[in-house]
Formats: C-alpha cells, structure tokens, sequence
C-alpha cells in the first residue's frame, strides 16, 4: 500500500520530480538525471505501473485516489495528495486529468531482442516533436506493428507529452534507441529485413506494391519538415511513397505513419 | 498593389482584425460578426489569396514583404508592417511564420454543389478540436477525397489553428456545412452514396472489405472521445472498422481518418 502524504507547501523537496514540467531543457536533464519519467492522467498512470515500471512517487487531488485505488495497493511508493492549485503551481501546468507519477526508467533493451521474432518494425529516424513520436507509436501499436527502434536523434518517448499523446503505447509496444546513426539500415538488412524507406524521392514506388510478397520489413519513417537524411534513403533497400493527390501538400508524419502501418501490416504474402 | 502603412501603436484601431487570437471564444464571435478569418504563416497567407479569398488586410514584420511581394502586387487591400513584437502583443502570441492576412469569408456551397461529381467524400459529425478538423482536411486532401461534408456541431474548418494544420488544404477540398444533423446520412443515401460509419461498434465489419466494390462513397468520421452517435451510427448504410490490435487504444481521430481515406479511395472497384 502508498504511503499517503498531504502536502501543502508548494516548495516542499518530497516535489522535486514534479517541478517545471513544461520546461522541456530542464525536465530532460532533471529526468536523465535521476532516471525517472512523469505518467500524467489517471489511464496512463494505470498502465505504466500495470506495464512493470517502478514507481517512485504519486501526486494527485483527493478526488483521483478511488479511481487508482487498486494501483495504490499494490505499490509502497508515496502518494502525495495535494490540491490541485497546488500541483498546477509546482508543474506550471493545468493538469487536465489530475493525476500525475513519476516512475522510474529501465534499461533499454538491445536492437536484438526487440526484434526477435518480429517480422514488421518501424525505425523512426530523426523525429524531434514529442506529439510526434507518441502519435506514431500510439498507430504504430494499435496497427500491429511488432517493434518500434528510434535513432539516436528522435525525440524521447518517455517524454511526458509523448507518453500522454501515445496514450500508454509506449508500456506496449517494445521499442528501443538504435546505438548508430550511419549503419542502422545496413545492420537492418544484415539482420534479415528489407528496409523500406518512405520518401518523397522521384524514384519511389508505391508503399503497397513496394512491401507485397515481402517476409521480414523494416518501415523507415523521417522527420516532418526534411524528410529521411539523404544517407538513409540511399542506405534502404526500397524507397516508397503513399500515393498522393497532385499539388496537395504531403502528409503530416503522424497521418503519413498510420497509412503507412496500415498498408506495411497487411501486405500480401 | 497592396497599401502599405507602418503601424507603431499596439492599440491602432485598423489591427482590430488580429487581437487576441488565442482566445477561441472571442475570435469566434469576431470572426462570426465580421465575416472574416486569419491565415497565418507566409505559405498558408499565399495558398489562401491564390484560392480567391478577397484579403481585408495583411500584418507581417519587414522581413516578410520579400517573399510575398507577388502576392501583395495583386491586391489592393492594405498591409500593416509592424516589428514582431508588436505583432505579438496585438495577437497575444507568438507569430512563429512571420506573416498574418485576414480575409473575407464566402458564402458556403451548398451540399449538392460539393457533391456533384465526387466519388469520395468524407463526413465529419462532432469533431469539436480545431487542429484534429485540420488534421483530417489535410489527410483527406493529399490522400484523394473528392469533398468534404462538416456536421453543424464540428469546428470551424476556416479557424486559424484549423488553417494551419490544414496547410492550407480547406482552400484546395471542397467543403460545406450541413444544415441538418438528424437525417444527414439518409440524405447522403437518397443522393447515391452509400454511406459508411467508421465505428467500434460490434457488428462492424473490416473498412477494405466493406468498401470493396461500392461507387459513391460517404465515410463517416465522428470525433475522438465519444465517436459516432447512435443516430449516426443507426442511420448509415455500412458499420466499418480499422483493424486493430486487440488490447490496444483505438487510433487518434486523424491517424483513423488517414488510414480510413487511403483505404476508401482505393477501394476496389
């Protein structure tokens, strides 16, 4: 069972985890630090600590302890019970769904065993937007996709904003930071996936007639603004394109990613 | 070409049309009671003037006269140039594109007129959030969806926010409102659609097959949170599905839309 504490001092260090969460500098170095990431919202809460993630503490208004009630049992962590004025003033925030965790990290798995026995994965390359990445493991999850690998530059998700937009995606789906930038895709190939990099580059074939008959597929999906990095798209064994309507602006990544998942799950044998 | 004046005083009546856009409500009721929307960022400001909307007036920084001096060479209305920091006090945020326009609104088209010569279309029913209306209108935009159709409680397509994530693409689909809620689908039906509710409703059957072999297609797309009402839901000719894995969150109302558009283009014939 938590141990319940009522606080009532905004400055109050048993805080410290909850500080300036939109101060994205900040909470990245506070969370590397000690290890921790931040669960916000009542749903989320629940399946971080259902998915096995340790919690280090709670914060929350008195309304929100019947609702974890079953979470609290199970956990000796402690629960801070606090108004929500209170919480809004440490976090700088409105916290919509009023309860907040701190839990902390694990180590992350190796590129072999998130892949062991997956036979479709999405590589994410250069996504730095957190409602990005949460976006697309929250389709990428929900579509059937096996194994989620991030390259070193993508944007962290266990970022509190990505975990909340994945809606938890992130406890499920197994997923891990690729080691290296330069030859992720060849040690892909190596590794027995075709990689198929989604591009709007002139020599592209369509996504669904790129993936067809294919065993082992590695998806490979970029950053909004430019794109995969030109060593990416020249490394992927396929460059693939979702068909799109003449002189409309390309997809948004996260739409781009979902049709993507979609078309990549399903491709015919 | 446009007039040009420099605007020092924050309080100067002619930039009426661009204070406080981050309040909803308010710009709601000016923008209601003035016929009249924003576009925001140099690429959206062009997009929409290309589309004919009559600008009332522009409000940019000097540096970004340049790169729209074809646009403001064929109109007559006036531009305000002020630094940006001015620009932010007037609009209570930060401009991040440089380039604002208000623009007179037209009188929408009716239903038969958006309708007329689209195999594809796409109904929205309470998508009550600027940026996921947006965010579908883009989708539908680039993935081949002849028109768009919006229920009289979904969002203002035409709200700045709405425009931006759009990029523009609710100048390029055609769209209108509908003037009735309760026998909206029934009517689509009368006007040789077959009309297909995007539900998790139990007897839904998979979206590619459910589409397979229909002529005039309405994909019915309801909101995030509380999908499709029941009178939606009963009314439509097909109940549809994206499949998906079980024990996972459904997808977000965008990442559905993308996946459900692209699906139902290409169904087969």
């Amino acid at each position: 069972m938590a141990s319940f504490t009522e606080v009532t001092d905004p400055a109050d260090p048993v805080l410290a985890d909850y500080r300036h969460l939109r101060d994205v500098q900040l909470r990245q170095s506070i969370e590397a630090e000690h290890g921790l990431f931040l669960a916000e919202g009542e749903k989320v809460v629940r399946r971080a600590v259902e998915a096995g993630y340790e919690p280090r503490s709670f914060l929350m208004a008195p309304r929100w302890l019947d609702g974890l009630a079953d979470v609290l049992e199970q956990t000796d962590a402690p629960c801070y019970v606090a108004p929500e004025a209170l919480t809004e003033e440490v976090t700088g925030f409105h916290v919509h769904r009023g309860a907040l965790a701190s839990l902390h990290r694990r180590p992350l798995p190796s590129v072999a065993e998130v892949l062991a026995g997956a036979r479709t994965v999405a590589v994410l390359e250069d996504v730095t937007d957190h409602t990005n990445v949460g976006a697309v493991l929250r389709s990428a999850a929900a579509l059937g996709i096996d194994a989620v690998l991030l390259a070193p530059r993508c944007a962290d998700p266990l970022y509190r904003r990505a975990v909340k937009v994945a809606m938890g995606a992130v406890f499920k789906v197994p997923w891990t930071r690729l080691p290296d930038w330069y030859d992720a895709l060849p040690q892909l190939h190596d590794a027995g996936f075709t990689t198929v990099a989604l591009t709007l580059a002139d020599d592209a074939v369509e996504l669904e007639a790129a993936v067809a008959g294919l065993d082992r597929v590695a998806l490979v999906l970029g950053s909004e603004g430019h794109g995969l990095s030109a060593r990416w798209q020249e490394a992927a064994d396929v460059r693939a394109v979702v068909p799109m309507r003449a002189g409309v602006d390309s997809l948004n990544v996260a739409a781009a990613a979902a049709v993507a998942c979609y078309v990549t799950v399903r491709r015919s044998g």
